[in-house]
Protein backbone atom coordinates (compact mmCIF):
# COMPACT_ATOMS: atom_id res chain seq x y z
CA UNK A 1 0.00 0.00 0.00
CA UNK A 2 3.37 2.18 -0.30
CA UNK A 3 2.28 3.14 -3.59
CA UNK A 4 -1.40 4.23 -2.71
CA UNK A 5 -0.26 7.80 -2.24
CA UNK A 6 0.45 8.57 -5.82
CA UNK A 7 -2.19 6.03 -6.96
CA UNK A 8 -4.54 9.02 -8.54
CA UNK A 9 -1.77 10.46 -10.84
CA UNK A 10 -0.67 7.14 -12.03
CA UNK A 11 -4.33 6.07 -12.77
CA UNK A 12 -4.38 9.82 -14.60
CA UNK A 13 -1.09 9.09 -16.65
CA UNK A 14 -2.21 5.08 -17.58
CA UNK A 15 -5.45 7.04 -19.01
CA UNK A 16 -3.55 9.78 -20.74
CA UNK A 17 -1.55 7.67 -22.67
CA UNK A 18 -4.39 4.75 -23.27
CA UNK A 19 -6.31 7.18 -24.57
CA UNK A 20 -3.60 8.09 -26.94
CA UNK A 21 -2.47 4.96 -27.60
CA UNK A 22 -5.66 3.24 -28.30
CA UNK A 23 -9.11 5.62 -28.12
CA UNK A 24 -11.27 6.42 -25.14
CA UNK A 25 -14.30 4.21 -26.00
CA UNK A 26 -11.53 1.24 -26.74
CA UNK A 27 -10.21 1.78 -23.28
CA UNK A 28 -11.94 -0.30 -19.66
CA UNK A 29 -11.04 0.47 -16.59
CA UNK A 30 -9.42 -2.66 -16.07
CA UNK A 31 -6.76 -2.16 -18.45
CA UNK A 32 -6.24 1.54 -17.41
CA UNK A 33 -6.03 -0.16 -13.69
CA UNK A 34 -3.90 -2.83 -14.89
CA UNK A 35 -1.06 0.18 -16.56
CA UNK A 36 -1.25 1.81 -13.56
CA UNK A 37 -0.62 -0.76 -11.39
CA UNK A 38 -3.99 0.34 -9.38
CA UNK A 39 -6.50 -2.07 -7.77
CA UNK A 40 -10.02 -2.01 -9.31
CA UNK A 41 -11.68 -1.11 -5.64
CA UNK A 42 -9.03 1.92 -5.49
CA UNK A 43 -10.23 3.42 -8.72
CA UNK A 44 -13.61 4.14 -7.63
CA UNK A 45 -12.03 5.44 -4.38
CA UNK A 46 -10.99 8.13 -7.20
CA UNK A 47 -13.30 8.28 -9.63
CA UNK A 48 -16.97 7.15 -10.06
CA UNK A 49 -16.71 6.32 -13.76
CA UNK A 50 -14.23 6.40 -16.51
CA UNK A 51 -16.25 9.68 -17.62
CA UNK A 52 -14.99 11.05 -14.61
CA UNK A 53 -11.18 9.79 -14.69
CA UNK A 54 -11.39 11.42 -18.49
CA UNK A 55 -12.57 14.80 -16.75
CA UNK A 56 -9.93 14.83 -14.40
CA UNK A 57 -7.88 13.58 -16.90
CA UNK A 58 -8.51 16.59 -19.16
CA UNK A 59 -8.14 19.35 -15.65
CA UNK A 60 -5.15 17.91 -15.22
CA UNK A 61 -3.51 18.05 -18.89
CA UNK A 62 -4.36 21.16 -19.53
CA UNK A 63 -3.20 22.77 -16.51
CA UNK A 64 0.30 21.73 -17.29
CA UNK A 65 -0.09 22.68 -20.90
CA UNK A 66 -1.86 25.86 -19.83
CA UNK A 67 1.48 26.09 -17.71
CA UNK A 68 4.04 25.25 -20.39
CA UNK A 69 2.39 27.81 -23.06
CA UNK A 70 2.48 31.01 -19.97
CA UNK A 71 6.02 29.85 -19.86
CA UNK A 72 6.82 30.31 -23.23
CA UNK A 73 4.66 33.17 -24.14
CA UNK A 74 5.73 35.17 -21.72
CA UNK A 75 9.17 34.15 -21.72
CA UNK A 76 12.33 35.89 -23.86
CA UNK A 77 12.19 37.97 -27.27
CA UNK A 78 9.68 39.80 -29.50
CA UNK A 79 5.91 37.94 -29.54
CA UNK A 80 6.19 36.31 -32.58
CA UNK A 81 9.45 34.82 -31.48
CA UNK A 82 7.70 33.24 -28.54
CA UNK A 83 4.79 32.14 -31.09
CA UNK A 84 6.74 30.42 -33.05
CA UNK A 85 9.22 29.00 -29.74
CA UNK A 86 5.54 27.82 -28.76
CA UNK A 87 4.83 25.34 -32.39
CA UNK A 88 8.60 24.55 -32.10
CA UNK A 89 7.42 22.93 -28.51
CA UNK A 90 4.66 21.38 -29.57
CA UNK A 91 6.24 19.69 -32.45
CA UNK A 92 9.22 18.82 -30.12
CA UNK A 93 6.18 17.12 -27.38
CA UNK A 94 5.41 14.82 -30.64
CA UNK A 95 8.55 14.12 -31.87
CA UNK A 96 9.03 12.92 -28.12
CA UNK A 97 6.17 10.89 -28.34
CA UNK A 98 7.02 9.22 -31.23
CA UNK A 99 11.03 8.60 -30.00
CA UNK A 100 9.32 6.87 -26.67
CA UNK A 101 6.51 5.20 -27.47
CA UNK A 102 7.09 5.13 -31.64
CA UNK A 103 3.56 6.97 -32.00
CA UNK A 104 2.78 10.49 -32.23
CA UNK A 105 -0.35 10.70 -29.46
CA UNK A 106 -1.35 13.67 -30.95
CA UNK A 107 -3.42 16.24 -28.95
CA UNK A 108 -5.32 15.04 -25.95
CA UNK A 109 -8.45 17.59 -26.30
CA UNK A 110 -8.56 16.70 -30.29
CA UNK A 111 -9.02 13.32 -29.80
CA UNK A 112 -11.78 13.54 -27.11
CA UNK A 113 -13.46 15.89 -28.76
CA UNK A 114 -14.02 13.94 -31.93
CA UNK A 115 -14.90 10.73 -30.21
CA UNK A 116 -16.22 11.59 -27.07
CA UNK A 117 -17.86 15.02 -27.33
CA UNK A 118 -20.85 13.17 -29.19
CA UNK A 119 -20.95 11.05 -26.69
CA UNK A 120 -20.15 12.52 -23.48
CA UNK A 121 -22.00 15.95 -22.21
CA UNK A 122 -19.63 17.27 -19.59
CA UNK A 123 -16.57 16.14 -21.34
CA UNK A 124 -17.71 18.03 -24.40
CA UNK A 125 -18.50 21.10 -22.39
CA UNK A 126 -14.96 20.85 -20.28
CA UNK A 127 -13.09 20.66 -24.15
CA UNK A 128 -14.90 23.64 -24.97
CA UNK A 129 -13.46 25.45 -22.36
CA UNK A 130 -10.03 24.22 -22.88
CA UNK A 131 -10.11 25.24 -26.16
CA UNK A 132 -11.58 29.46 -25.94
CA UNK A 133 -8.55 29.45 -23.32
CA UNK A 134 -6.30 28.63 -26.11
CA UNK A 135 -7.93 31.06 -28.36
CA UNK A 136 -8.13 33.71 -25.33
CA UNK A 137 -4.00 32.99 -24.45
CA UNK A 138 -3.22 33.44 -28.71
CA UNK A 139 -5.53 36.45 -28.70
CA UNK A 140 -4.06 38.27 -26.06
CA UNK A 141 -0.20 37.52 -27.41
CA UNK A 142 -1.51 38.97 -30.98
CA UNK A 143 -2.44 41.45 -29.39
CA UNK A 144 0.93 42.08 -27.72
CA UNK A 145 2.30 41.24 -31.36
CA UNK A 146 0.13 44.49 -32.57
CA UNK A 147 0.80 46.86 -29.76
CA UNK A 148 4.43 46.23 -30.42
CA UNK A 149 4.15 46.99 -34.12
CA UNK A 150 5.28 43.28 -35.01
CA UNK A 151 2.36 42.83 -37.24
CA UNK A 152 -0.46 45.30 -38.40
CA UNK A 153 -3.69 45.50 -36.76
CA UNK A 154 -5.56 41.79 -37.53
CA UNK A 155 -8.66 40.66 -36.31
CA UNK A 156 -6.87 38.84 -33.00
CA UNK A 157 -9.82 36.68 -31.99
CA UNK A 158 -10.43 35.40 -35.51
CA UNK A 159 -6.98 35.09 -36.36
CA UNK A 160 -6.09 33.48 -32.99
CA UNK A 161 -9.00 30.77 -34.05
CA UNK A 162 -7.21 29.89 -37.23
CA UNK A 163 -4.44 29.59 -35.76
CA UNK A 164 -5.79 27.13 -32.84
CA UNK A 165 -7.92 25.71 -35.96
CA UNK A 166 -4.48 24.87 -37.70
CA UNK A 167 -2.54 23.97 -34.81
CA UNK A 168 -5.29 21.08 -34.52
CA UNK A 169 -5.50 20.01 -38.33
CA UNK A 170 -1.97 19.66 -37.89
CA UNK A 171 -1.90 17.38 -35.03
CA UNK A 172 -4.21 15.23 -36.97
CA UNK A 173 -2.01 15.22 -39.72
CA UNK A 174 0.89 14.50 -37.54
CA UNK A 175 -1.09 11.63 -35.78
CA UNK A 176 -2.39 10.00 -39.13
CA UNK A 177 1.00 10.18 -40.40
CA UNK A 178 2.82 9.32 -37.31
CA UNK A 179 5.18 12.20 -38.16
CA UNK A 180 5.68 15.20 -36.18
CA UNK A 181 7.33 17.07 -38.95
CA UNK A 182 3.64 17.94 -40.33
CA UNK A 183 3.75 20.44 -37.84
CA UNK A 184 6.73 22.28 -39.37
CA UNK A 185 3.93 23.80 -41.59
CA UNK A 186 2.81 25.59 -38.39
CA UNK A 187 4.34 28.80 -38.77
CA UNK A 188 4.61 29.40 -42.19
CA UNK A 189 0.84 29.24 -41.91
CA UNK A 190 0.54 31.44 -38.78
CA UNK A 191 2.64 34.21 -40.08
CA UNK A 192 -0.23 34.08 -43.43
CA UNK A 193 -3.12 34.17 -40.98
CA UNK A 194 -1.60 37.25 -39.31
CA UNK A 195 -1.10 39.02 -42.41
CA UNK A 196 2.40 38.64 -42.50
CA UNK A 197 3.53 37.35 -45.75
CA UNK A 198 7.25 37.14 -46.39
CA UNK A 199 9.58 36.76 -44.13
CA UNK A 200 12.89 35.31 -43.32
CA UNK A 201 12.69 33.64 -39.52
CA UNK B 1 -35.72 -11.24 -47.98
CA UNK B 2 -36.95 -8.59 -50.48
CA UNK B 3 -34.57 -5.89 -49.34
CA UNK B 4 -31.36 -7.85 -49.32
CA UNK B 5 -30.27 -6.38 -52.50
CA UNK B 6 -29.80 -3.10 -51.31
CA UNK B 7 -28.50 -4.45 -47.84
CA UNK B 8 -24.83 -3.83 -48.28
CA UNK B 9 -25.79 0.02 -48.70
CA UNK B 10 -28.06 0.12 -46.10
CA UNK B 11 -24.75 -1.20 -43.75
CA UNK B 12 -22.80 1.56 -44.91
CA UNK B 13 -24.97 4.21 -44.32
CA UNK B 14 -25.68 3.12 -40.80
CA UNK B 15 -21.75 2.49 -39.98
CA UNK B 16 -21.68 6.45 -41.55
CA UNK B 17 -24.53 7.83 -39.16
CA UNK B 18 -23.15 5.29 -35.82
CA UNK B 19 -19.36 6.11 -36.23
CA UNK B 20 -20.52 9.92 -36.10
CA UNK B 21 -23.26 9.58 -33.49
CA UNK B 22 -20.70 7.30 -31.23
CA UNK B 23 -17.38 6.60 -32.13
CA UNK B 24 -16.26 3.54 -33.99
CA UNK B 25 -14.93 1.57 -31.31
CA UNK B 26 -18.25 2.35 -29.25
CA UNK B 27 -20.82 0.75 -31.70
CA UNK B 28 -20.44 -3.01 -32.21
CA UNK B 29 -21.96 -4.74 -35.34
CA UNK B 30 -25.07 -5.85 -34.12
CA UNK B 31 -26.05 -2.22 -33.17
CA UNK B 32 -25.31 -1.35 -36.81
CA UNK B 33 -27.34 -4.49 -38.01
CA UNK B 34 -30.05 -3.49 -35.84
CA UNK B 35 -29.79 0.64 -37.65
CA UNK B 36 -29.34 -1.05 -41.30
CA UNK B 37 -32.38 -4.07 -40.35
CA UNK B 38 -29.83 -6.08 -42.05
CA UNK B 39 -29.45 -9.98 -39.90
CA UNK B 40 -26.08 -10.28 -38.72
CA UNK B 41 -25.72 -13.35 -40.75
CA UNK B 42 -25.99 -11.34 -44.09
CA UNK B 43 -23.51 -8.73 -42.40
CA UNK B 44 -20.67 -11.55 -42.87
CA UNK B 45 -21.93 -11.98 -46.24
CA UNK B 46 -20.71 -8.82 -47.07
CA UNK B 47 -17.86 -7.81 -44.69
CA UNK B 48 -15.55 -10.08 -42.78
CA UNK B 49 -15.18 -7.50 -39.71
CA UNK B 50 -16.18 -3.69 -38.23
CA UNK B 51 -12.87 -3.13 -40.19
CA UNK B 52 -13.60 -4.02 -43.14
CA UNK B 53 -17.08 -2.31 -43.21
CA UNK B 54 -15.09 0.76 -41.88
CA UNK B 55 -12.86 0.59 -45.00
CA UNK B 56 -15.86 0.12 -47.44
CA UNK B 57 -17.33 3.10 -45.16
CA UNK B 58 -14.65 5.18 -46.26
CA UNK B 59 -14.09 4.59 -49.63
CA UNK B 60 -18.19 4.80 -50.34
CA UNK B 61 -17.96 8.29 -48.40
CA UNK B 62 -15.04 9.29 -50.53
CA UNK B 63 -16.49 8.19 -53.80
CA UNK B 64 -19.17 10.99 -52.80
CA UNK B 65 -16.99 13.48 -51.71
CA UNK B 66 -14.61 13.52 -54.26
CA UNK B 67 -17.22 13.83 -56.71
CA UNK B 68 -19.18 16.68 -55.25
CA UNK B 69 -16.02 18.20 -54.34
CA UNK B 70 -15.06 17.81 -58.57
CA UNK B 71 -18.25 19.07 -59.54
CA UNK B 72 -18.05 22.29 -57.52
CA UNK B 73 -14.39 22.92 -58.15
CA UNK B 74 -15.21 22.73 -61.93
CA UNK B 75 -18.36 24.29 -62.14
CA UNK B 76 -19.10 28.28 -62.97
CA UNK B 77 -16.90 31.07 -61.76
CA UNK B 78 -13.49 32.51 -60.52
CA UNK B 79 -11.07 29.33 -59.21
CA UNK B 80 -11.69 31.59 -56.19
CA UNK B 81 -15.59 31.52 -56.72
CA UNK B 82 -15.44 27.86 -56.66
CA UNK B 83 -13.39 27.35 -54.08
CA UNK B 84 -15.53 29.84 -51.55
CA UNK B 85 -18.41 27.79 -53.24
CA UNK B 86 -16.75 24.12 -51.64
CA UNK B 87 -16.38 25.75 -48.10
CA UNK B 88 -20.41 26.98 -48.16
CA UNK B 89 -21.27 23.05 -49.42
CA UNK B 90 -19.20 22.19 -46.18
CA UNK B 91 -20.78 24.38 -43.84
CA UNK B 92 -24.44 23.47 -45.48
CA UNK B 93 -24.12 19.93 -44.86
CA UNK B 94 -23.04 20.11 -41.10
CA UNK B 95 -25.86 22.59 -41.34
CA UNK B 96 -28.10 19.95 -42.52
CA UNK B 97 -26.79 17.40 -40.69
CA UNK B 98 -27.80 19.71 -37.27
CA UNK B 99 -31.28 20.06 -38.56
CA UNK B 100 -31.85 16.31 -39.46
CA UNK B 101 -30.39 14.95 -36.65
CA UNK B 102 -29.79 17.56 -33.99
CA UNK B 103 -25.78 16.64 -34.29
CA UNK B 104 -23.07 18.28 -36.15
CA UNK B 105 -21.71 14.85 -37.63
CA UNK B 106 -18.35 16.60 -38.42
CA UNK B 107 -15.64 14.84 -40.84
CA UNK B 108 -15.61 10.98 -40.97
CA UNK B 109 -12.28 11.13 -41.91
CA UNK B 110 -10.98 12.82 -39.25
CA UNK B 111 -13.06 11.39 -36.83
CA UNK B 112 -11.38 8.18 -37.67
CA UNK B 113 -8.16 9.46 -37.94
CA UNK B 114 -7.93 10.19 -34.29
CA UNK B 115 -9.92 7.82 -33.22
CA UNK B 116 -9.16 4.57 -35.26
CA UNK B 117 -5.61 5.80 -37.03
CA UNK B 118 -3.92 4.46 -33.80
CA UNK B 119 -5.54 1.59 -33.83
CA UNK B 120 -5.54 0.15 -37.32
CA UNK B 121 -2.92 0.19 -39.63
CA UNK B 122 -5.59 -0.07 -43.20
CA UNK B 123 -7.52 2.34 -42.10
CA UNK B 124 -4.34 4.80 -41.27
CA UNK B 125 -3.15 4.09 -45.07
CA UNK B 126 -6.41 4.61 -46.10
CA UNK B 127 -6.98 7.94 -44.87
CA UNK B 128 -3.53 9.00 -45.62
CA UNK B 129 -4.54 8.73 -49.13
CA UNK B 130 -7.59 10.80 -48.57
CA UNK B 131 -6.01 13.63 -47.01
CA UNK B 132 -3.47 13.05 -49.84
CA UNK B 133 -6.29 13.34 -52.50
CA UNK B 134 -8.28 16.21 -50.81
CA UNK B 135 -4.43 18.38 -50.87
CA UNK B 136 -3.87 17.28 -54.22
CA UNK B 137 -7.37 18.67 -55.01
CA UNK B 138 -6.89 21.90 -53.59
CA UNK B 139 -3.32 22.29 -54.77
CA UNK B 140 -4.48 22.18 -58.66
CA UNK B 141 -7.10 24.90 -58.03
CA UNK B 142 -4.94 26.89 -56.53
CA UNK B 143 -2.81 26.31 -59.40
CA UNK B 144 -5.73 28.01 -62.20
CA UNK B 145 -6.24 30.68 -59.72
CA UNK B 146 -2.47 31.58 -60.00
CA UNK B 147 -2.50 30.75 -63.21
CA UNK B 148 -5.32 33.19 -63.54
CA UNK B 149 -3.96 35.97 -62.19
CA UNK B 150 -6.48 35.71 -59.21
CA UNK B 151 -3.61 35.18 -56.49
CA UNK B 152 -0.07 35.54 -56.43
CA UNK B 153 2.48 32.84 -57.14
CA UNK B 154 2.37 31.19 -53.87
CA UNK B 155 3.73 27.45 -52.55
CA UNK B 156 0.60 25.78 -53.59
CA UNK B 157 0.98 22.50 -52.20
CA UNK B 158 1.71 24.30 -48.35
CA UNK B 159 -1.35 26.30 -49.11
CA UNK B 160 -3.48 23.32 -49.99
CA UNK B 161 -1.72 21.43 -47.08
CA UNK B 162 -2.91 24.38 -44.70
CA UNK B 163 -6.62 25.14 -46.28
CA UNK B 164 -7.14 21.34 -45.70
CA UNK B 165 -5.89 21.43 -42.08
CA UNK B 166 -7.40 24.08 -40.87
CA UNK B 167 -10.79 22.68 -42.53
CA UNK B 168 -10.37 19.59 -40.19
CA UNK B 169 -9.20 21.86 -37.38
CA UNK B 170 -12.84 24.03 -38.00
CA UNK B 171 -15.11 20.91 -38.46
CA UNK B 172 -13.41 19.54 -34.89
CA UNK B 173 -14.72 23.17 -33.64
CA UNK B 174 -17.95 22.72 -35.21
CA UNK B 175 -18.64 18.91 -34.15
CA UNK B 176 -17.35 19.93 -30.41
CA UNK B 177 -19.57 22.85 -30.76
CA UNK B 178 -22.53 21.73 -32.39
CA UNK B 179 -22.34 24.83 -34.35
CA UNK B 180 -21.84 24.31 -38.05
CA UNK B 181 -21.04 28.79 -37.84
CA UNK B 182 -17.88 27.34 -36.56
CA UNK B 183 -16.51 27.10 -40.46
CA UNK B 184 -17.61 30.82 -41.37
CA UNK B 185 -14.04 31.27 -40.55
CA UNK B 186 -13.18 28.95 -43.47
CA UNK B 187 -13.00 31.41 -46.14
CA UNK B 188 -11.54 34.33 -44.42
CA UNK B 189 -8.22 32.13 -43.38
CA UNK B 190 -8.22 30.59 -46.75
CA UNK B 191 -7.93 33.80 -48.22
CA UNK B 192 -5.05 34.87 -45.90
CA UNK B 193 -3.13 30.98 -46.42
CA UNK B 194 -3.08 31.96 -50.25
CA UNK B 195 -1.46 35.59 -49.46
CA UNK B 196 -4.88 37.44 -50.28
CA UNK B 197 -5.27 39.68 -47.08
CA UNK B 198 -7.82 41.87 -47.92
CA UNK B 199 -10.84 41.04 -50.23
CA UNK B 200 -14.84 42.24 -50.57
CA UNK B 201 -16.24 38.69 -51.02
Amino acid sequence: MGRTSDARERLLAAALSLFAEKSYSAVGIAEICARAGVQKGSFYYFFPSKEALALATIEDHWIRQKSDWASILHGEGSPLERLHRLFDATTQIQADALAGTGTVTGCLFGNLALEVGAISEPIRERLQGVFAEQVEMITSHLEQAVASGEIEPVDTVAAAKSIVAQLEGLILFAKLFNDPAQLDAMWASSLRLVGVTERVS
